[in-house]
């Protein structure tokens, strides 16, 4: 059992509609030492590809981005989340998400001038739960001709479609914690 | 002249209306050597004291705020926006805050569960302009009982109106860069 799954046990609360709260350490109040260990199981799985850019969405994934980012010595780079509008602006790159948590979708957007073809980029985010964020950064990667280096997640809900969706895309995935189930208020994860 | 004003002076550029955009290496491609540079400004100034917890407001100050966390060994906090509303929540503190660039006030809350009167917290955000985030942020610290240890500034407008505001409410300000002047297009700092 890895650090942050041990943390999940210890201080997650999981609320009804499968919802885990773990806001005391990864996305409201942040503990520095859960992020140095998330960290360190990302250079394990991906340290040793070309990374060129790390990116992430705001806001809860901009922690866990830079101080991977610093490891690596590459720029990190954060989508913003705006209104979906039908005015194109042609200085940047857009993709449409859907989060079915809050009922709502966004334009996540990143400027042109930072992602080109010459890039390889590696996805970072807290959550993994119908993919629609995670795939939305991958579309807008490829927008740019870049290259998808992978997806890293910190917690992934394995009983929702992300995991599926991003694998029938032929993009790598890691997460550091694979959640099974939530039922009863009960975390499980999946065995290795 | 420090490291966050010469990349100023290379990467910054003046756009009408005493705009600064400083998007390729600090508020949305992020540059972790600029961060770490930024970190080490904010560990000279207020090192020495004891700080609790560190406190910022999504999305551009997470990673200044969370990499001195790490280095402070204590946990970073950040405030969400949401929309103003009139139905209070028993369990958060909230402050109105009112945006001058974007034209819009939003309520910025932090839970009740991470802050309380034994606290010391260090304020961090990447822009002072008007210093309503800041004083928002403040607020929010002193609804708590806790105490303002004091409010870290990566780029400060000195010729808006947040800087005198700040001190008016007695509390210590530290500013890595002062812009006195962004006129014709031209960056002009502060004397020392």
């Amino acid at each position: 059992m890895n650090y942050l799954e041990k943390r999940i046990l210890e201080d997650g609360i999981v609320k009804p509609g499968n919802v885990l709260k773990v806001d005391s350490f990864l996305n409201h109040q942040i503990d520095p030492m859960v992020m140095e260990e998330v960290v360190n199981e990302f250079l394990n799985y991906f340290g040793d590809r070309k990374i060129t850019k790390v990116i992430t969405i705001e806001a809860s994934g901009i922690a866990p981005a830079i101080m991977l980012a610093a490891k690596l010595k590459v720029p990190m780079l954060f989508a913003k989340k705006t209104e979906p509008s039908t005015l194109k602006n042609e200085n940047r790159y857009e993709s449409e998400v859907h989060s079915y948590t809050k009922g709502v979708t966004s334009n996540v957007i990143i400027s042109k001038e930072y992602l080109d073809e010459t890039d390889s980029v590696l996805i970072i985010d807290d959550f993994l739960a119908n993919g629609q964020a995670a795939l939305g950064l991958a579309d807008i990667v490829q927008q740019s001709g870049a290259e998808v280096a992978g997806i890293g997640i910190c917690i992934e809900k394995s009983f929702q479609k992300g995991h599926e969706l991003i694998k029938e895309a032929g993009l790598d995935l890691f997460s550091i914690c694979r959640i099974k189930s939530l039922e009863d208020g009960e975390v499980q994860f999946m065995e290795e």
